[in-house]
């Protein structure tokens, strides 16, 4: 991820004002921690002091600025935070490009269809009757299940498994580790043990879905659980059976969705929160980190705690427990005192 | 998995009452929610309406209904909801059926014994001296260590990991992600840096015990962590080194269960809960979703909380806190009543 | 892990006082639960009665002990204990030992490069530009990305997955199914969706940082997400991207460290805890099991709840919460009683 000066000018049609264009840069940093081989960006005349320290190897700059430190390449830009932005972009494309087609080391089953412009990676794996739609590439050492079927531009990354049957959209991402379609956790008590209940539905993540490293999500009893288009799922997050998520979620880090919780759109579960099975929350919820959803919630807003309730409830019932080992004396004081004007 | 109509009729051993046998469904699907390649049910006079309006390809019904929807088959069975969890066991096991024998990419150690009816997936490991059972399936790009034994009728599915030396019994299950045998999280304090204490112990799994996509099972420091026959694990849980789990249990999606803790037969611990290290759980406990077990529970019945006690009190808890914020309010008051009592 | 009675004899440089010296042992167990093929140890006078008791193979005992029971083999040493804390580091070396080498089913691409003494296990994969440092061991399964550095005598477990660019220095231990350099959850909200930021940074993993199975560590934005020398991370713990986690700490199971979290040296954060984002924790603090960080901590010391406090406070609430429904049915009676006074 090297560039030189003068083609990343050329990039973000900028124009160099000082400094060595044929150097290059390999990453990116702050003003105050960017080194010789960072480029950095002055946006703000609050991080002057900065930006005349820097020891960066090229600065984006706002047009105006005309001089900077000793060595230091200055790149004239209308935006310099929005012409950085494209970089980024531009620079995650090419980290995460791959060259079309099956890896000698690849297995794929005769009868699995791979499009000509995907690519399928190092000991991967791809079972009967899979399908692999154009643009998307599939990880090494990832297992796509028999009957699979994976949209168009999908990075499926390394050592994921996506189970037999599941049906993905496009642009899907699943970061490394993950696991779409595992068994239900269904059992019955019958005699004194647990008996299994079959699993036979599927997993459906709809178009631009995006799921965090192993983060696991189990196939339905019957039908499907699904996640709707543009949901976002972080890291070693659990979605269980038949649960239904909407478009455009949010469900952040370690939280846990229970088996057929139902969950509208542009919802947001904050990190280490829990929904209880076969609970709804409303469109337009937000759910606080570490909270415990044990009724449905109707209304969109903010909640949190253990039960959720309102924010606002949530922060009064904080403000008296801060006070509580001061009340729970006062009450001692008061009962004192009331028996005392009793008896007097 | 599809199913012509009349196969799926003689697999019940139910009878033909209306529409075309040589059609086929492939998914099942609720009364409301099937389509045309969907066999659904109708069991109860409730869903009555449901069932005239249904556009399932086939319905499964009772005894005495003689007239459904134009064009949807009906099959007569004494028990539709019984011959649908039939069903739904044969459709999983077809869907997890694997040809026996060792995959061309997969790599299994010459001194490694593989039953001539196990199967071994594409890229997986299987190390030396390790025993694979006869009936097993090991899956795709998943690795069983050095000495494993696997028993009988176990599906081991894909991308697992299972380290030197674990034991597991018959009919285990094991989804994708799972680690068995990670060593164990122990250090121990000396001259300013955490030093590590060497665990050479394994996790041996009973018969029937299964465990949940990306779930973790540490090895002991000596002996043995244990995972008692038919207990059944969910997805992303931690039980950590030398923990004992006793038969029958439950432990729901992200619990944790800290180092040498005890746990007794016939237990439930629900999801997001925690156990610390060394504590000890009696037979028939269940404890709640979200609590954290700090002591010793030596009584069986229901438990919750941070930390866990008897739900009945846990409940009155929860009712003290939801008056906590007027609780608060009435002392402020009782105190000014008070002073003004002791003023006058 | 067999060993001749004799060998292990010379191995810890003991006196073999009774026994046969070519039977074998292949365990460790206290002297309550060894059998005929355990070693055991008898360190102190309290445990007289267990071992003169026990059915362990072998026993390692102080000068002075001179008698067992039948048929087991006792083997004097100046420390019991200490003797078998060495033959565990011993018995852990040979169990993890691998041969130096690449193995034949693995892939490694052309211009990766592996040091003569590394080794890279069955279906692993290196990709272009990755270095694997002398002595290091990469397991089966295992995904190095483009770019990596892998340092000097690292173990990187099976089925690991660490993404391109990513830096581990020396002595690093990945336990399985690790995932390093999972992109960060970073989005936008753009016109009614979720707009992915783009996340080129990097991991770096410091001198003997060890991580649990199944942790997951994302790249930063932009720079680094760094976690310092000698930290030990545990299993299923979430660190989110730009987290900068200090030397020496411990981060037990199933903790969560949300984003540009900075936390200090020698900083504990104990299981199923989370840390806010951006927040700061200072050098020496002790974060309790459950807790949830809300705000930065500046002073050293121990700290629980939700939010944190200090563990003293976080006591008295406990102790006030334990009183809490008689605190409550209190204000009821003093109500009462004052109207009563009021009345009068």
């Amino acid at each position: 991820m090297e560039l030189r000066i003068d083609a990343l000018t050329a990039l973000v049609g900028g124009k160099l004002l000082a400094g060595d264009g044929t150097k290059s840069v390999s990453g990116v940093a702050g003003l105050a921690d960017a080194g010789p081989a960072d480029l950095s960006f002055f946006n703000s005349v609050g991080y002057r002091k900065q930006f005349e320290a820097t020891r960066a190897g090229a600065v984006l700059v706002t047009p105006g600025v005309e001089k900077g430190p000793d060595g230091v390449a200055l790149i004239e830009v209308e935006n310099p935070s929005y012409a950085l932005a494209m970089l980024a972009r531009e620079a995650e494309e090419a980290q995460q490009r791959f060259e079309p087609g099956v890896h000698p080391t690849a297995w794929v089953a005769d009868d699995a269809e791979v499009a000509a412009g995907a690519a399928v990676g190092a000991h991967a794996v791809v079972e009967s009757g899979a399908v692999i739609g154009e643009g998307t590439g599939i990880g090494p050492g990832t297992v796509v299940g028999r009957g699979v079927k994976v949209g168009r531009d999908c990075r499926i990354m390394a050592n994921v498994t996506v189970r037999d049957g599941c049906i993905l959209g496009d642009r899907v991402v699943l970061q490394p580790g993950v696991v779409i379609g595992s068994d239900g956790y269904g059992y019955e008590y019958v005699d004194g043990r647990h008996e299994r209940i079959p699993q036979i539905g599927i997993v459906v993540l709809e178009d631009e879905v995006e799921v965090g490293a192993n983060t696991t999500i189990d196939r339905a009893r019957f039908g499907k659980t699904l996640v709707g288009a543009g949901t976002k799922i972080d890291n070693l997050v659990q979605v269980a059976h038949n649960v239904q998520i909407g478009k455009n979620c949010l469900i952040v880090a370690q939280a846990g969705i229970a088996g057929s919780a139902r969950i509208g759109n542009n919802v947001i579960i904050a990190a280490q929160s829990g929904v209880n099975g076969h609970k709804e929350i409303a469109d337009g919820v937000q759910v606080g980190g570490g909270s415990a959803v044990y009724r449905s919630i109707h209304e969109a807003g903010r909640y949190m705690g253990t039960p959720a309730r309102p924010v606002k409830d949530e922060m009064r019932l904080w403000s008296a427990l801060e006070k509580l080992v001061a009340t729970t004396r006062e009450v001692g004081r008061l009962r004192k005192e009331v028996d005392s004007l009793k008896g007097g």
